[in-house]
């Protein structure tokens, strides 16, 4: 059995820039360090950090020394209202967010009415919205356009699909006159995504590594579903059963943004272990 | 036979507003009138002009009382130049073809790399082409993307089909990371190719009218040979050809901008001559 592992499989940037920050609070020497909500989309990562000290918090309390702000951002209220707090804040939010807010606040000082392309209850989409102003809009797709202003001014969470983007502007550009869009897709994401349609292609089962709650997971997932590959979502190497394999010979691995290195090479692991002859190959055939 | 006439036939705003202004200018009672090239693209029209004492120059000569720029407009450095002229100078570029204009200016001074979609030989192109600055670049359509700057300004020829600004955009937003656009398409444009496409499924035939020059005329000509109807362009009621007809039920007839009423007319009495029987209908089933 062949080992195929897409080559933007797992951490992304801003991830790894969150979980570096996380872990380097926690080897100060403070006490009570937390994040405000689950740092990234990935149980196993969370369970790590709380075992480091790090423990992610519902909402913000002040029974803390530092509060760490997750990678999807916060909306602009709450972080307003948390720097004047008596603990430390530390913004771990992803620099490609970040921009992506920076446009929105742009978009609306400049007059436009913001559309967000995207999921409105996911944390990123719910901070982002917060800088767009009273008349911005969140659509998850180009199926549910509402009635737009004359001016519209697009920004789009990191991990939407580029097509979904396309859509989009296909249905917007048929009746607005006006139309200014920051395509804040991060390249990872896209990157991924080309990857692990490309893969599919060439195996005979997906394997779609993490977390059951990451929206960029379940996104590998539809699309993995919709190139008609047998495809299955798995957080760690616990989640896989040897008849899943009877018969394959090329299994191909893709990862969510939040998934740590260390799942997939369990993953990796266990299913050599399965196969009676594996070749593992990352990132020279996919 | 039964005679269906698409609504958006025929004369646009700009161009009834143009033809208005070359005639009225030739009853002032001003010896030396003349047109910086055709009005618009329509020679029956251009030819009553000149009847009138209105002519059409291939360049600028100071040996006129009156000069009028025409509905597609030029340059700004020609404008520029014509405005310390001796003689009077009227402006009938087309509103909206002066809108795009203004847009291509302020892409340019917002720093934008000014990408226009439309015919770079075409008057109203190399006119806005002027305002675009020195980075501009016109593309016939999608397929002949160059290489492009992160910041990219769009505006578009006013008589292009939408379509073509869709598949523009798709190509665009995969490469550049803020894309501003104008949909400088003019309304009357996308209605007659709108109505002329639906018009195609009805009719057993199609006759295009308007001149053979005139880009928008050509545009439904292709529009209609896409959708494999049988299609004649015919600048005027002469060029009919009564075989055309035999065993045709249903004959549709629509456009180009610049095509004037009693054109229009002229052919559909020729065809209620040609036909045994001939209920013309304008604009209710098209």
């Amino acid at each position: 059995m062949d080992i195929y592992i897409a080559k933007g499989a797992g951490f992304c940037f801003g991830v790894k820039r969150a979980v570096n920050i996380a872990f380097k609070t926690a080897e100060r020497s403070v006490k009570r360090v937390a994040t405000l909500g689950p740092i990234i989309h990935n149980p196993q990562v969370v369970d790590k950090l709380s075992e480091a000290g790090v423990k992610p918090l519902d909402k913000v309390s002040e029974d803390v020394d530092i509060l760490i702000v997750r990678t999807h951002g916060i909306p602009v209220e709450l972080y307003e209202s948390l720097r004047d707090a008596k603990f430390e804040l530390i913004d771990a939010t992803c620099p490609f967010v970040k921009k992506a807010q920076q446009y929105a606040k742009l978009l609306r000082e400049e007059g436009y009415q913001v559309l967000i392309l995207g999921d409105k209850d996911h944390p990123e989409v719910k901070g982002i919205l917060s800088y767009a102003g009273e008349s911005a809009i969140v659509v998850r797709d180009a199926g549910e356009m509402p009635m737009l202003n004359s001016r519209v001014g697009i920004v789009v969470q990191t991990t939407q699909p580029v097509e979904a983007l396309k859509k989009l502007l296909e249905k917007v550009i048929q009746t607005v006159k006006e139309v200014k869009v920051y395509n804040t897709i991060c390249n990872s994401t896209a990157l991924r995504l080309r990857e692990t349609e490309d893969m599919t292609r060439k195996v005979d089962l997906m394997l779609v590594v993490g977390g059951k709650n990451s929206a960029n997971t379940k996104q590998l997932v539809t699309l993995c579903n919709d190139c008609r590959v047998k495809t299955y979502h798995v957080e760690t190497a616990g989640d896989l059963f040897p008849k899943w394999f009877d018969g394959v010979e090329k299994v191909g691995i893709t990862a969510g943004a939040s998934t740590p290195d260390w799942i997939i090479n369990d993953i990796v692991r266990k299913i050599e272990a399965i196969g009676e002859r594996a070749c593992t190959s990352r990132g020279r055939e996919s």
